[in-house]
């Protein structure tokens, strides 16, 4: 879905000469061709060995590995960039063994519901921020160039940490994706209340029914953040459960209703 | 909002002869048929006296206000029904003054974020449930000849208790409201959070930017139901956390996954 929608930007915002598309399974890099997501599929590695730069695009746990495999392929050219959802741990492992070839970790926050190259839509990129989380480790210039051709696809980069991505992205979406399953759980406790769901549990139940798989390494892989931002999330939801005891929620409410205006500003932007 | 939806959706698929619109503002009244929601505007209730629907969408603490100030001009033949979001305390105070006008609660499960004339549109009614929610007092026919309009309107009539309305409302819309406020309010404690703020934030963000005044009578008025979902929730948020401490969090994510599944298919049929 990533790579897909990534291949399918570059192609038309004319950044690259040429996207190469490689699948472990052929046929998903041919359908990526047909797609209009790259110019050719290849079947060997020995064809993307001159590329500037390479986006792997693979389920979480499976980015080092492939890595390790791409990296002799490679040359000290070429800049190696994952699209994980979680940082440290894949930059921590990559950062060891990548060089001479440079490595850089990003994270475009963006997607939907789907998975696969069927899944994958250039739109859903389009003004949402790519984040890049060099260290004391990672080349400069390769962060550099990352963040040019990020631009270039109309994507805002925004470069921290590993540690402070991991952190962020717990609070923004593994939160609220383990919120939005305890929620429709919750509601599925009445097998009557599915029938009454109006817009607010629509966007629940559409969360909800992201891949599991992926969402399970992910939640494994930072688990001592999402666990943080769970603590967090049930102080939040203490206040508010106290002060609709004692009539007085509006306040909150309030507050939160600003987050919202402000996040919706700063989308618009 | 509501209003000028129904109205819009009655004059499309012409299930009235005419869409009559009356508000507080008389300004407002005429904006909605400059946008296409009623044939006329009027200012003066005595100009609704033989209408045989009048749908009151109004804020949900003004009703019951409203209805009885409207009984008095309506004849036995109208029916007189509210979109209020709570269902049990309208119904228990309109079928005591209501006859000899026919009172059926009911409830759009639809909506926006917005509010007022403006984020009034017929698309979100389509497909969507419509809860009718008689009792022992309501006049049957009055309910059979309120489903036929929905019906007529392309939305499904769903016919329950205001009590089990109020249940599965707090359970599907206003626990989740609730949720995804203390949602938006963990992640605003980093500042830093919005900028990187995906999908799943965005899908947060917009529920919790929805009107305040709104949401703060809904869940005073269904405190209890509320309470009890928030319970509830609590209760499959501690079996989420429990999980991804052993590690073993994905058969919940799954049944999560399910339920999310299922909706999606009711919603589609």
């Amino acid at each position: 879905m990533i790579g897909g929608a990534l291949g399918t930007a570059l192609r038309r915002e004319g950044v690259a000469r040429q996207v190469i598309a490689f699948d472990c399974d052929p046929a998903v890099a041919s359908r990526a061709v047909e797609r209009g997501a790259a110019d050719v599929a290849v079947s060997d590695l020995r064809e993307v060995a001159d590329t500037q730069i390479v986006f792997v695009a693979v389920p979480l746990d499976q980015i080092v590995a492939v890595c390790r495999l791409l990296i002799s392929y490679l040359s000290a050219e070429t800049i190696l960039t994952d699209v994980g959802s979680v940082k440290a741990p894949v930059v921590a492992s990559l950062e060891r063994i990548a060089p001479p070839v440079r490595f850089v970790g990003g994270h475009p926050m963006a997607g939907n519901e789907g998975s696969g190259i069927e899944a994958a839509d250039p739109a859903f990129l389009r003004g949402r921020p790519y984040v890049i989380t060099p260290t004391g480790f990672t080349d400069r210039q390769a962060v550099t160039q990352l963040a040019d051709v990020v631009r270039a696809i109309g994507m805002t980069p925004l470069v921290m940490q590993p540690e402070v991505h991991d952190r962020l992205a717990a609070l923004t979406s593994h939160m609220p994706y383990l919120v939005a399953c305890a929620a429709v759980l919750s509601a599925a406790a009445e097998p009557e209340s599915l029938g009454v769901g109006g817009p607010t549990f629509e966007g629940f139940a559409r969360i909800a029914r992201s891949p599991v798989t992926l969402w399970g390494v992910i939640t494994r892989m930072n688990r001592d953040e999402v666990l943080r931002a769970l603590r967090e999330f049930r102080g939040r939801l203490d206040d508010i459960e106290k002060s609709l005891e004692t009539n007085s929620v509006e306040p909150l409410l309030e507050r939160a209703h600003d987050v919202g205006q402000t996040f919706a500003g700063l989308r618009s932007r």
